[in-house]
């Protein structure tokens, strides 16, 4: 496979891992054009592009991957470096012709990673679901929720991003920090996905906007452990956590993304400059995901 | 109705709430015989023996109450307090009758919270389900996994706990403080369900002893945040709380002790004795439900 653009999503990384990851072949969402084949691939042809994430580590036959977890796959480490390499043997087809390389290539840990809990959940129509944090991963979750036709509320403490969330498809906008929004959107969501990463991040006001019954999912990666109120948990509120998804969920996503056309806000930079490309990521001037291009 | 009996788990109660009760008409583990009856009724007869728990106050029409969520019905507020006098509108019917109005009184709130989440997951002959603290709510945690066949680990930081827990029902006993003992039950349990009040439970130690996508139940209801490490999550283990249960699961709970011999270990005090039984509570003292009887 020869690797046509990849993804970062430093952003969202723990700031105490980044230093173990230097120095690394950057990129963990891999787009190219099967090159060769060997002779017992039934699934691919020469010039076919495809696409993959983390799951390039995962062995397929274990009862994770047998179940659809790939990126659990016990057998293998999940690992960001090196990974332009090892995905020579594993690639997942990328049939969605329409959907260019460079913006498929955050979709590839970005989107699945919010795609796949949407999915697990049977987000619908009837689903009234939360986006806490609108950056790199969920600009990508408020459009897949709302082209669910579920009642989108993106939950940020950065009211300038009011319009910039309407525009994703939002139906409301929860301003964190605004005690009005808190009191009018008590108990009023099923799904909360949070892409927050804050170790500040105040559980007990997400708890609370949350319905009986309903779910917290937690995707971002908090770098401090999570201080959960217990009152929330007697409601019959759930927490539960999401990483990426398998590669039945990839092909899912990208099916839904051409038919419904949903994409990420990119900026490509060459290879060549994948410095200043991380460096816009770190200090949060990326809308939304940089795309490094060979 | 006439009261007839009563249970109080005090024990399990945040400390700070405590104050706030007295002066209190305790009891909220309630049984009894119908008396009268008015002209509405259908489902209960003159010396029917009833019990009811924190679902008396439930309105019975709305959403809560008609999924068989009636603990958490919208229209009512459920206290502790005074419940023997709201307790005479709404009776469950109680048919196991080869169970004493003694052992049925614990059943109505602390069986009824062991048992509920057990059926919520159906949890069988293929589950592996620890139970965390072997108290009031443990005792009969492990009664009820067992007698559905689960493989059940007691889980405890008291080793002298450990014949207790077999001769209830425990296949395994986990002693929390012993390192080989952690090691050992790492990623093991499919469900813990944790019974746990303290403030200073390790919640790390239990994520782990959780097979991926395996689920932690908080029935017991610690006074401080509960700290949770992120990493478990990323492995799909969930968070959930649960609140004893609703009118039909008291039912099916009834029906299931009666059926597999599941009782409570009770101590029986005169009402009169009412404070003593309070004292044997709060001091760790019981074996492990103390009943009232009139």
């Amino acid at each position: 496979m020869r690797n046509h653009g990849t993804g970062s999503d430093l952003h969202t990384m723990r700031s105490d891992w980044r230093p173990t990851l230097y120095p690394a072949i950057l990129g963990h969402e891999i787009v190219g054009n099967v090159l060769e084949i060997g002779s017992k691939v039934v699934d691919f042809k020469i010039g076919n592009r495809v696409g993959i994430g983390c799951q390039v580590y995962s062995c397929g036959n274990c009862d994770e991957c047998n179940s659809g977890y790939e990126q659990l796959c016990a057998k293998k480490v999940f690992t960001y470096n090196d990974m332009w390499k090892d995905a020579e043997g594993v690639p997942t087809e990328y049939q969605a012709q329409e959907i260019s390389s460079a913006e498929a290539c955050p979709l590839l840990c970005a989107g699945l990673s919010t795609f796949a809990p949407l999915k697990r959940h049977n987000v619908g129509p009837k689903s009234k679901v939360g986006i806490a944090g609108i950056g790199g991963l969920g600009h990508l979750a408020i459009q897949w929720a709302a082209k669910m036709k579920a009642e989108v509320t993106a939950i940020s403490h950065s009211s300038q991003k009011r319009d910039e969330a309407i525009k994703l498809g939002a139906t409301h906008f929860l301003d964190i920090l605004d005690p009005n929004d808190v009191e009018k959107f008590t108990h009023s969501q099923d799904i909360i996905l949070s892409t927050s990463c804050s170790s500040n991040t105040d559980w007990s006001k997400y708890m609370n906007f949350i319905k009986n019954h309903g779910t917290l999912i937690l995707i971002g990666l908090p770098e401090a452990p999570l201080q959960i109120p217990v009152f929330a948990f007697m409601r019959f509120v759930k927490v539960e956590g999401s990483l990426t998804g398998g590669r039945q969920d990839i092909k899912d996503m990208l099916t839904f993304a051409a038919k419904h056309n949903v994409r990420p806000w990119i900026q490509i930079v060459p290879m060549k400059d994948v410095n200043e490309g991380i460096k816009s990521v770190l200090n949060g001037e990326a809308r939304y995901r940089v795309v490094l291009e060979n």
